[in-house]
Formats: C-alpha cells, sequence, structure tokens
C-alpha cells in the first residue's frame, strides 16, 4: 500500500522531468535548425567530465562540444534540418535521466546528403537546469 | 571540510565499485571469447525495461537480449575474439554507473574480418548483482 501511495505520488513529479527533457529536446532541435550551435553546445553540462562519443570521444565541456560540432558540421549545409524522434525519457535516480531516441539530417548533395542514427544522452539536473553529461550517439 | 570529509569517505566505496564493475567486463569478454552467449546475456537485466541500441534497437529481458546476439552472432566464426578496452566508469547515483569503452573483435574472413566500436552502458546494482539496464553500442 505504502509503495502504491509513493508511486502514485511521484508520477506526476516523472511526468513533469519527461515534460523538461522534451521541451529541452524541441529547443535543442530548434537551435540546430536555426543555426545556432553556441546555444545547441549549452546543453551539454561545462565539466571537463562531460563526455561525447560519436566516431571519436570528446571529453570536456561546452568549449570542447561546440568545437567537435563545429568541426564536424562547418556550414549550414552540413548541419541540414534535424529532427529528433521516438523519445523515451527513463528516470535513473532523482535529477539523473537516460534518453533515448532517433536523430534524422536532411541534407541536400552539398550538405553530405540524408543521414540518421540513434543517441542515448544521460541528463543531470544541476543548478543551471537539466545538462547532458553523456551523449553517445551513432 | 564536511564536503572533503564525505568526498574521502566516499573514495573506497566507488573504488570497489569500479572493481567489481571491471570484474563483470572481465567476465563478460571471457563468456564471449568461450562461445557462452547465454552467460553474455545473463549481464543484462531480465526486465521488459532493458534497452539495447545498436543499429536497430532491442527492449527487453536476457531473453531478448540473447536472440539478438545469436541473430547478429550465429556461430563462433562470427563472435570472434573480443577485448574490451579504455573502460571508464562513472557514477551516476548511489547503485547505479555509467560505463563507456571500446570494444574490438579479431576474426577471420568467414567471420567477416575485425571489427571495433564503442559502448555506453548505464548499469545498475540490482539484488542479483550489477546488471546493465542500456547498453548502446556502435
Amino acid at each position: 500500500m505504502l509503495r502504491w501511495c509513493l508511486f502514485l505520488c511521484s508520477m506526476p513529479l516523472l511526468w513533469a522531468q519527461g515534460d523538461e527533457i522534451r521541451a529541452m529536446m524541441q529547443n535543442s532541435q530548434a537551435a540546430w535548425n536555426r543555426g545556432d550551435l553556441v546555444a545547441f553546445a549549452s546543453d551539454y553540462e561545462d565539466s571537463p567530465d562531460t563526455t561525447f562519443v560519436g566516431k571519436d570521444v570528446t571529453h570536456g565541456g561546452t568549449a570542447a562540444i561546440l568545437a567537435r560540432y563545429r568541426s564536424h558540421y562547418p556550414n549550414r549545409d552540413a548541419m541540414g534540418t534535424l529532427t529528433y524522434s521516438e523519445l523515451s525519457v527513463r528516470e535513473l535516480a532523482p535529477g539523473v535521466v537516460l534518453a533515448t531516441g532517433k536523430w534524422e539530417l536532411k541534407r541536400d548533395t552539398a550538405g553530405g546528403g540524408d543521414a540518421s542514427g540513434r543517441f542515448t544522452l544521460v541528463i543531470r539536473k544541476t543548478a543551471k537546469g537539466w545538462k547532458i553529461i553523456h551523449d553517445h550517439s551513432s
């Protein structure tokens, strides 16, 4: 009975949390699609412990993450139009969530053509809001 | 002062935790290399919430994970010899860790040739020991 009470009482919090992450991802997509990589990179925690696993591994704060994105996506053609889908959010502990989903880039030939893949994000609630502490994108 | 005390007091626990995860990964590698996919899949939490993200996404417990591995690695040639390296373990919350690293398969041509990539694991301490609740391998 107590477990059910705790479970039911925590549901609004979990929903609110999921909504916050969904809003964060929508803002992330919008930042990308207006070519604003600085805003896009600001979703990552500005810490030397932050990690990005792609084909290579990047360690470091928002400056390192931003440099990585600028090197992989040097212009608007290469950035194309980003859409996230199949977003799933799972709480790992209070203030720590796992978010997974699909990313798709619509690009013309000059930009390298269409591309898509999947992402795993570990996101932590910090004094500055929810921040990505680990990203594995493939 | 209190923060330093808490930090120093928690160090042995964090080291022990890292050692447990390292031992788990060594056992995982050994299971693969003796062709024991059942033991290999038993490191995953037997829960419908367990997720594996590779080229496709698998949801489900050890049976689903095992079926995925059996379909991708149907025989010993395809399995080859597995080596994990660059293992890094980070605590996300008490009883929840993020483990990242590199995987490499040495295989002859019949098995598909050498392959390598990176993994992100979220591992949770359960009543049955540490279990992988999410795997993103690419």
